[in-house]
């Protein structure tokens, strides 16, 4: 049987998805979940998230010998999992289906909270950045970028990995108090959004021209890149198949 | 000087309002605060509140030998209370002004999350109730309790401290998936709300009809009531002057 479940998580207090020993990990407590009712771990994820990301959706697919209803699974992992991480659905599929190369692109959102004071209840899940932002120059490099690059300067090396991905689009709006990015490529790069986020920030304060980004990705130099924003702003928002 | 601290904080991590031996409490975390930029740590709180419970509009009065700008005082305090806790007025009042005995009345709310699924954001200030809630019965019972009233019944003891309260608005309602008191009172003794809702939620699913809630009350009899709701889901939301 192969099984697809979608499903959210608060990254606050996990050292990020991939499975490590002895840290709490998202993967470590969906597979020993998982081992409990389908006697199966081997999942496979449509997008690694670091520690402090969020999932509002997030997909993995698991095989396994037994066969077990869809809805009485779901309904065990929710009661194991506990509050930070929900299985918002869960449904048996094709052989074929992978969660990671069955994905066509990855949507991420960034939060950010702009105004003059912080939110407790945001704490967790939003990047607090008190000076006004314009989102001119933002929105404008971000336009810079579409289309297929060489992401070098904006990821942080993984060895045996191509850095060239294709951003199909990436928009920052304002909603309220809060300035948002929304960005899908057909995969990201390791620290890619908050690489890129940080970047456009910089920009948003007058710190820089819209076309310095496409100048620092020419020149696939991580060291030029500005560093990156907090991972608590970001969350991995829709896998697309 | 006599000032006024307007504040918010997430209750979450709190072990409540109240200064305790060696445990983190927001009083214990605002007065060491207070204690360094003011050199003072007599406060009075407008309403104590229990762990767990958050607080989206809290008071406090604080008296001071020293002299200082509250605008200097309201970032000092911000810089050091870390995202929980957010100062969000500081002015300096008239010396007659005291948190707790100049406030005429406080009004808490408290948010359920009323669908099949929890989620995984809201875990920390919502109570998740699967369960559909008829909202008719539980407005009709809180209408039963307008007025003053002894709450024994609501309230767990407290040695020499009156019962009686006088309840001027309650009322339930539903935004999207959730359903939300909002209730406002003199003052409230200790888990009167959380008593209330729970009562309330109960008549929702359809055990017990309204009236009872005033045969309990009338009983002054804890031991009639059903329990407690979450702490999670209550904030002291609003303290009038």
């Amino acid at each position: 049987m192969n099984y697809r479940l979608d499903f959210s998580y608060d990254g606050s207090d996990f050292f990020g998805y991939a499975i490590q020993p002895d840290l709490r990990t998202v993967q470590g407590d969906l597979e020993e979940a998982l081992a409990k009712v389908l006697g199966s771990t081997a999942t496979h994820v449509a997008g690694r998230t670091d520690a402090g990301v969020h999932a509002r959706h997030q997909v993995v697919s698991v095989t396994a010998e037994r066969e077990t209803s869809p809805g009485v699974l779901q309904r065990a992992l929710n009661r194991m999992l506990g509050p930070e991480i929900v299985v918002t659905s869960l449904t048996e599929v094709d052989e074929s289906f992978h969660a990671r190369y069955s994905a066509v692109s990855r949507t991420y959102r960034y939060f950010i909270l702009n105004r003059q004071l912080p939110d407790p209840f945001l704490a967790r899940t939003r990047w607090h950045y008190r000076y006004p932002l314009d989102l001119a120059p933002m929105n404008a490099a971000m336009g810079l970028l579409l289309g297929e690059r060489d992401f070098s300067s904006f990821c942080r090396v993984a060895e045996g990995k191509s850095p060239i991905r294709s951003v199909e689009k990436a928009e920052w709006g304002r909603e309220g108090e809060e300035v948002v990015l929304e960005i899908t490529a057909n995969s990201f790069c390791h620290q890619m959004v908050r690489s890129l986020v940080r970047e456009c920030v910089e920009l948003g304060r007058g710190n820089g021209e819209p076309q310095d980004i496409v100048e620092i990705a020419d020149a696939r130099d991580r060291n030029l890149a500005r560093g990156v924003a907090p991972a608590r702003g970001l969350f991995l928002w829709q896998v697309n198949y």
